[in-house]
C-alpha cells in the first residue's frame, strides 16, 4: 500500500481516509517516519522551503503536492522524476467572493457607515450607486475570473470577460474578448475587476491611459496582484473623486504607514486577505483526497507544474 | 387618449413614451393640468401625503400608482372605486444585494479593515469565515427573500427558505419551510437574513430564545424592519462576540447616539440604506410603463392593493 505524508494529523482527519493509501504525518523538518516508502509528500502550508531539500533523501517519492498555488521558489527543490502539482483552485471561492465583497462595499459606501458607527452616529447617505445594473468587465478569465462571474449571475449586471487573447464564451459570457480591446472596452463599463496573472504584460496595465479610460465615477476592484496597477496614477484618478477603487493588494504591499493610497476618497483597501479564509481548508483537503486516490488508481494527478 | 399625470418632466422622460397614452407632470400640490381627463396619478416619490386629498377633484381618475411599497397612509386618501398600486418590487434588486454585502463585510471583516484604514495601517487579518460553504437561512421568501436567493446561488453556499407556511420549492430551492419548523432549523445554520414583512407575528420575532437557537459564530443580516429584531436581545448577544450582526435596520430607528449596539463587537450598521440606490428610478420607471400600457389596453393593472 502506498504510503503518503501530509503535515500533521490534523491534515490527516481533514482528508479523511482514501482507500489504498496509508498516510503518515510529517512536517518535512523532523525525521521522515517511512522514509523508504513514503511515495508523495504534502509539505505544509507554510514553513521553512528550505527544509524542502529533505525530500532528496525519500528513494520511493513521485510526487509533491504542495497546499499553495505558489510553487517557483519549490521548482528547484524537487528530485528529478518527481511530480510537482500546485494547489491552483483553492482559493478561487475566497477570492472570487470578495472580489464580489469589494464591489458592494466601495458602492454602497460600507467604509463611511463604518466611520459614522465609529462616532455612534445615524447618518443617512441617500442614493448611493448599487450594483444592479453596472457593465462589470472582468479583467483575467482563469478560474478565479470565471468564479467571480458565477457569483455576479444573480445581481442583475452585464458581464464581460477580457483574458490575453479572444475566444469563445462558457456558460456565464457569451465570449471572451481579447486584451488588446480594452481601449473601446473600458469607457463602456462601470467596474473593473483585476484577476490577471501577474507577468511582464499585466505589469502596470492599469495606469494612467487605463483610469482615464474609465468613464467618471467608475470603480476598479484589484484582486491580482499589486503590481497590476500603477499606483501613482491610481492615487492621482482617486484624489479628485473620479474613480473609486476597493484593493486587496497594493505595491508596495504592505501599504507603507501614511500612504496617500489609505487617505485617497473612495479607496477601500483589505490587507491581502482574498484567499486565507475558513474556505480554504475543505478546498485543500478535497484537492489532495483526489490527488490520492489518482495516485492508487494510477491516473495522472492534477495541477502538475513541472514536466517531470 | 388618456392623459396620466407623472411626478414632473423627468420621469415623464424616464418613463419614455408609451403608445395612446399622453402623461403631463403633477406635483399633486400645484393645480392640476387637465383636471377633467386624468385618469392614473403617479404621486411624487418624496412628499406631503396629506396633498393626497386633491385626488378627490379629478373626476376621470381610475388608478393611483405609487412609488413607494408602503402604502397604509395613502388608502384613506384614495377617493372611491379608484385603484391604488403599490410599487412592489422596485426595491428587490438593491435590497437583496445590501442584504450579501452585509453578510460578505460581516463574515470578512470589513468594519475592522476600514478602521485600520482609517490609521493609515496595514494589519494583516488571516483566517477569517468566508461566505464560501455557510448554510444560510433565508427568513422571509417573497420577491426581496427571492431576490437574495438568487444573488446566493453561485457562492457555494446551502439555502433554506422560512415563510409564515410550508410551501413547495421554486427554481432556487427545493422546498419552503414553515416558521414553525425554525426551532429545528436554526442551530444548522451559520446566517440568518430576516426579510419578513412587520405584523403581529414578526414583532420581535428575533428575541433571547431564537438568537440562542444559532449556533456560535453565527451571522444575522436584518433587512426588513428593524422591529423584528429585540434590540436588548441582540445587545447582550452580541456583546459576548457569540453572535455577529450586519443591520440596515433597527428599533429605535434612526439609532440614538451613544446606543450600545454602536459599539458591540461584530455589529455592523448601515443607515436603513436598502432601497434608496441608482437601481430605484430605472425599476420604477419600468414598472410605471408596464402600468400605463396596462391601461391602455384595458389589462388590470399589477400590485393593486386595495380592493377597489
Amino acid at each position: 500500500m502506498p504510503v503518503v505524508s501530509l503535515p500533521d494529523t490534523e491534515w490527516i482527519e481533514m482528508v479523511g481516509p482514501v482507500a489504498g493509501v496509508e498516510a503518515v504525518p510529517w512536517d518535512i523538518v523532523a525525521e521522515p517516519p517511512r522514509r523508504d516508502e513514503i511515495e508523495l509528500v504534502v509539505p505544509p502550508y507554510i514553513g521553512d522551503r528550505a527544509a524542502l531539500k529533505r525530500l532528496a533523501m525519500l528513494p520511493s517519492l513521485r510526487a509533491v503536492q504542495l497546499l499553495t498555488a505558489g510553487y517557483d521558489d519549490v521548482l528547484p527543490m524537487v528530485p528529478p522524476g518527481v511530480v510537482l502539482a500546485n494547489a491552483a483552485g483553492v482559493h478561487d471561492a475566497s477570492t472570487a467572493e470578495l472580489a464580489v465583497g469589494l464591489m458592494l462595499a466601495s458602492l454602497r459606501g460600507f467604509p463611511q457607515m463604518v466611520r459614522a458607527q465609529e462616532q455612534g452616529r445615524w447618518v443617512p447617505v441617500g442614493g448611493r450607486p448599487a450594483l444592479a445594473d453596472k457593465r462589470v468587465l472582468i479583467l483575467g478569465y482563469g478560474s478565479i475570473g470565471r468564479a467571480v462571474a458565477r457569483r455576479l449571475i444573480g445581481f442583475e449586471v452585464s458581464l464581460t470577460a477580457v483574458a490575453s487573447r479572444a475566444r469563445g464564451g462558457d456558460d456565464l459570457v457569451e465570449r471572451v474578448h481579447g486584451i488588446d480591446e480594452l481601449p473601446e472596452l473600458l469607457p463602456q463599463h462601470d467596474v473593473v475587476v483585476t484577476i490577471v496573472p501577474l507577468n511582464d504584460a499585466t505589469t502596470g496595465l492599469v495606469d494612467r491611459d487605463f483610469l482615464a479610460a474609465m468613464p467618471d465615477g467608475a470603480l476598479l476592484v484589484n484582486v491580482a496582484r499589486g503590481r497590476v496597477v500603477d499606483t501613482d496614477a491610481l492615487v492621482e484618478a482617486t484624489a479628485t473623486g473620479r474613480i473609486m477603487a476597493g484593493l486587496d493588494v497594493t505595491d508596495p504591499e504592505p501599504l507603507p504607514d501614511g500612504h496617500p493610497l489609505w487617505r485617497s476618497p473612495g479607496v477601500f483597501i483589505t490587507p491581502h486577505v482574498g484567499g486565507d479564509t475558513s474556505a480554504f481548508s475543505p478546498r485543500a483537503a478535497r484537492l489532495v483526497r483526489e490527488q490520492l486516490t489518482a495516485l492508487v488508481q494510477g491516473r495522472p494527478l492534477r495541477n502538475v507544474v513541472n514536466a517531470a
